[in-house]
């Protein structure tokens, strides 16, 4: 460990020395020159219009990415500040650097770009005149200040607005950013509905100007809160793809004290317009000078494969702000919950609330997954297979009518139901070598967590849990805030700060849409904030492209706990037609697609005791990784990762397909020359479909090395996962 | 102790008692007929009107007080909760028990009146209706139930809505409550603005119908936060008298899970109708069945020192939630913060946030008053004068922009400023036998205080703290909320509890207006809530008429932290013309007239040590009271109060009047019949004047008896204060 601290700090150094050396002095510049930047085919360019209005461009080569686009606010203290600018001046810096990941998808992850720094000012004329006792017209005053920082990489761009400290902007008001980002063509768009508070939407397919969320809005009952005013508005990661073959995806980097962005989509110009999260008063950000906004990212490239192996949103975040990594291990975990999804089981101790016996005592329906000898025979299950977590959902008290009534104080996360006895079962977790994953479930009462979070925080010391699981389902209090504004953005942070504190790893459901924290809080393992696995259990499911399409969007921002791995496919819910939309093969390769550092087997003991040989590829299946190659990849349509297991010379390999049956060949050029490797194939068997036919797999061994090419049949809404270990 | 406490469950076991033998059935009545209950001159009717709505209205002997009223709500699940209700039934009992309160005015409080529940019913034919599946206008199902509870005492009448748990209402949301009450005529009227954040209004006096806060609401910019969105609506306790001398006050009592109510008035029809503070979706309150409002409360009677007198409010309270009050102990206090008020010294150590010198750290501006030695100083004035507590403001770093930004992270209560050496000052305290007194100012922050409430207890408990003072300055976060809304009311009640749970006796600064808490949370000790003595300092002041008017009004709700005691009654400001509108006379008598079990002395020790034969009232006069009589009194004229130090025979005696000097004679009847007392009289000097000559004061003693009627010269602005102790 010493070695590796002694690295990182060689990393944080060289930062400020290369910067250092590269940074240009401030030049003034008149407000019609552009600025301009680029790197390999990616060129950002920056004026000032005659109106004093900041606009942007962006090409790849010589194809248009971004045509000119508006930047700018309105704020509280200036309804147009986004016009009048002048250029007091530029800087450029050039930036190239290596830093390693606490953990990912790769040992190291080179930081090379290109910075643009523009310094604009606005005279303050108008407030000066409306002042009390100011000279009419007046242009005396510090005016206002804005930064806009333009970053280039060889796959993208970034830019940020900053707030310097100045006499004229202190503490403000962010009212609405004006951000476009104006699109070359009528792409093939991948979204779902811009939605206040939920990012749990199947995604739709379709060209740019035919957004309209209306209709799948309405008709997702499914998802427990949509506040979507804006028919024409969608999420990000947006991905895009243009007639001639260039990939964009827009989203953000560095989400911490701000409010989420989404999309408006302008059909007539294919403009996007930033419409950010209001808050309960219709404000969209607080903010304090010095001060900046996330970044703003574009990601481009001719190959779908460039936009999955992009680093720019992590080398967008800060660094780690913990003080020590050391405590922070990925793992896989099995869980009392997919009981519960499937109606096998409930949260809830008793039916209702009301349902007491004459003492007061809620009266048991007979039916609560979390009782002390079923947890223990998932912890039975977990040490027998090396897994080294295992989740717990309905232990506490509260959970008769948690839900949909917008109600404050619904759980206190210490008081264990009579059937959960929190002593015996972390004895014997910790017999047993198993780590027990607490749960946080908020119902969306984000004041009742905090008030209580100390308390919750020491309770999981006490009982040595060292990861928990948060949940947000359900309107927001305080009442008219929303999942994904500055307000719960915050929070989250909050918690994941508090959790670090008491070294505690988090998987957050229902947070906002992740835009690379994990990199500045590493303990912040995964998120949910997209629509799971879960889905399949309780509503009409997952289309078999769902997968596919999720790396190019959701993933862009940070691991996800999908919870993958359901081997029961179908037959495991009471309403006719419900499954699991892909093949059981599919299952295991989503271990190597999806990317989380932590894992779930969501599938119940039974289930998997049907297919202990398949389960062998969850057993054996990391969660950390030296590097990974893209191997092949269209969004919607099909995705094939090899990943390198950390510290070793094993490779694991997962494809998938959406509703269509394809073969892939994949050339393993990736392993060590000249070296000899087994490979285990989990695939699809002939005849496979995940519909007609979705747990028929095989499972076959094989020599490779590096001059070979494996050719994978993937069955209708199939996939296959492979293990590659030199002999 | 042991005694008290065997007193105190022998009460409550008797209000079981009493009321089990009292009940009556229930007994079916039809929809026209009139309830009626009465005790002494007051009397209550109830009915349900030709359309099932439910009507009320209170006399006291021949005279009305209050025509007929409706009552009822708009809830969100039944936006004509106010209609077709029929009456199930009705349940009448008497009660009458004796109750002690942990401290205040008396020992004792009678609790007596005669009570009247209605069951109402409303049928759901319209929810089944619009019930999908459900036959279209069937009366079949549960309907929705609501009891209407009436209590008639001898001074007034009480009434609260209860839901009943009922499978027709579980979790709802009031939208607005409609009660009304009808006047009887044009009273004149002592009103501050309906305000969702503020009760620091100055009183006006007017005819109910000419009730109009525009024009002050727009002028009182010495008020931080102000949303008074409706002109014609007053807040409440609502203070008024009829042309024919009948003594009305309206307020609420138990007000713990609701939001605060304004009174809207209809200058026609002279009827009060309730404005609830919303929250920031304009909801009023998120109640769960079984609920209830506060009580609505109107006192009545044709003498205005019974409604002084009044324990309407309180006996509408619940008893204490405390499981032990052996560590509540009413005190009087001085404190670092009239020098901040004058501008003397600041909160702040720095006079910028960003007044930082090279290490970062912030550059003092050498006028913070919360310095050590400072500090020390107060220590040793109360010490020296039997002062119980020091009250020490701005210690905790973050005064710099502590307010004015609707910032939420403003202060960490546990960071002291480093001229303020905690460790040493609270051991010189301790040494001196002196209990400082923490500060909380949370600038409205709310959820801020919330996350760290737990810290800030220990923190005190820490350092041997015993009780806080919390301040909510500021526009409230969560955004939207208001100091009065619902929301807030849980917040502050939360504190409450919080403060009990480390034995903190709480003195809340801006906190909703007080409705009787104090019984349930005794250790509540007192509240601002109202515009304090500190107007004087910092603005145009208080009317010297203001202190005969808050009696009436806002102290009916319960103790006021006014911080009287101001002996520079002039030359204390820059300003020219700022000083306290009242004789120094007159702020000895505060003292009496003002009930609290936390006393101010606010005034400087320097200005102290100016008057210190005037100071041996504010030293001897007690906090805590075995009796009280009400000897005159006329809202806006004067107020003239004795009462019986607790546990001891001596009586304290306040007499104040407004802008007009005037001569009371006092008869002092209360004093044991043939026993010797020393009265010694603290008097305004002949020729005294508020404006004029306000420090003339003058001393004398004489000897009285039973028979001894206390003639008293008030000047103008003038009062007197006079301690009576038996030979």
């Amino acid at each position: 460990m010493i070695k590796a601290i002694a690295c990182f700090c060689l990393c944080f150094f060289s930062f400020y020395v290369v910067r250092a050396e590269q940074a240009i002095p401030a030049e003034e510049g008149g407000s019609g020159a552009t600025q301009e930047i680029s790197m390999g085919k990616v060129r950002l360019s920056f004026s000032l219009d005659a109106a004093g209005e900041p606009v942007y461009a962006v090409t790849y080569g010589d194809r248009p990415v971004i045509l000119l686009s508006r930047l700018g606010f309105v704020l509280a203290e200036d309804t147009t500040f986004y016009k009048g600018f002048t250029l007091l001046g530029v800087e450029r810096s050039s930036f190239d650097s290596v830093w390693k990941p606490v953990w990912g998808e790769v040992r190291e992850i080179r930081d090379h770009y290109e910075q643009l720094r523009v310094h604009l000012r606005k005279s303050d004329r108008r407030v000066a005149g409306a002042a009390e006792g100011g000279a009419a017209g007046s242009t005396a005053g510090p005016g206002r200040l804005l930064d806009i920082v333009f970053r280039v990489f060889a796959d993208g761009v970034g830019f940020r607005y900053e707030f310097p400290r100045q006499p004229g902007l202190k503490y403000f008001v962010v009212t609405d950013e004006l951000t476009q980002f104006h699109m070359a063509g009528d792409h093939k768009t991948f979204w779902i509905p811009g939605d206040y508070d939920t990012n749990e939407y199947p995604y739709t397919t379709s060209a740019l100007s035919a957004v309209d969320n209306a209709a799948l809005v309405a008709a997702s009952t499914d998802i427990a809160v949509r506040v979507a005013p804006d028919r024409y508005a969608v999420q990000t990661p947006l991905m895009m793809k243009s007639a001639d073959g260039l990939y964009i995806n827009i989203h953000e980097a560095g989400l911490m004290n701000y409010s989420t962005m989404d999309l408006h989509v302008d059909a007539a110009t294919l403009t996007l317009s930033t419409r950010l999260v209001p808050d309960a008063v219709d404000n969209k950000a607080y903010l304090h000078a010095p001060a900046h906004t996330p970044w703003r990212t574009i990601i481009v490239s001719d190959k779908a494969a460039d936009i999955l192996a992009s680093k720019l949103i992590l080398n967008l975040n800060e660094p780690s702000r913990l003080a020590t990594t050391d405590w922070i291990h990925p793992m896989k975990f099995v869980g009392v919950w997919w009981e519960m999804q499937t109606g096998k089981g409930t949260w809830s101790y008793s039916d209702f609330a009301d349902s007491l016996d004459a003492a007061g005592r809620l009266i048991p329906n007979g039916r609560h997954s979390a009782n002390t000898a079923n947890v223990e025979r998932y912890i039975d299950f977990a040490a027998a297979n090396h897994i080294g977590g295992v989740l717990v959902e309905g232990w506490n008290v509260g959970w008769e009518d948690w839900f949909g009534n917008w109600k404050e104080d619904v759980f206190d996360f210490v008081t264990p139901y009579p059937d959960f006895d929190i002593r015996a079962i972390s004895a014997y977790a910790r017999s047993k070598g198993v780590q027990l994953i607490m749960h946080n479930e908020t119902s969306g009462s984000a004041t009742n967590y905090e008030r209580q979070m100390d308390t919750a925080f020491r309770f999981m010391t006490a009982y040595g849990y060292h990861s928990v699981k948060t949940g947000y389902v359900g309107k927001i209090i305080p009442r008219g805030e929303h999942h994904d504004g500055q307000w719960m953005v915050r929070h989250y942070v909050r918690v994941a700060q508090k959790a670090a504190q008491y070294h505690v790893m988090v998987d957050a459901h229902e947070p906002m849409r992740p835009t690379g924290l994990q990199r500045t809080y590493p303990n912040w393992m995964a998120c949910e904030a997209a629509r799971g696995n879960e889905y399949n259990a309780f509503s009409n499911g997952n289309a078999p492209d769902h997968e596919t399409i999720l790396p190019f969007t959701r993933l862009m921002g940070g691991p996800m706990d999908y919870t993958p791995g359901i081997f029961r496919i179908q037959g495991y819910s009471a309403v006719p037609g419900r499954q699991v939309h892909t093949t059981l093969a599919k299952q295991l390769a989503l271990y190597v697609t999806i990317y989380s550092p932590l894992q779930m087997a969501a599938d119940l003991p039974e289930n998997y005791a049907a297919h202990m040989d398949a389960f062998a590829f969850i057993r054996d299946v990391p969660v950390d990784w030296d590097d990974t190659k893209i191997l092949a990849a269209e969004p919607g349509d099909f995705v094939a990762v090899a990943r390198k297991e950390k510290g070793a010379a094993n490779w694991y390999l997962g494809a998938i397909t959406d509703e269509h049956a394809r073969t892939l060949d994949l050339p393993l050029g990736f392993l060590d020359a000249g070296r000899k490797y087994k490979a285990t194939i989990y695939k699809d068997a002939p005849g496979a479909d995940w519909k007609l036919r979705p747990e028929a797999y095989v499972i076959e061994t094989v020599v490779v090395d590096a001059k070979s090419v494996l050719k994978l049949w993937l069955a209708p809404g199939g996939g296959s996962a492979v293990e590659i270990r030199p002999f």
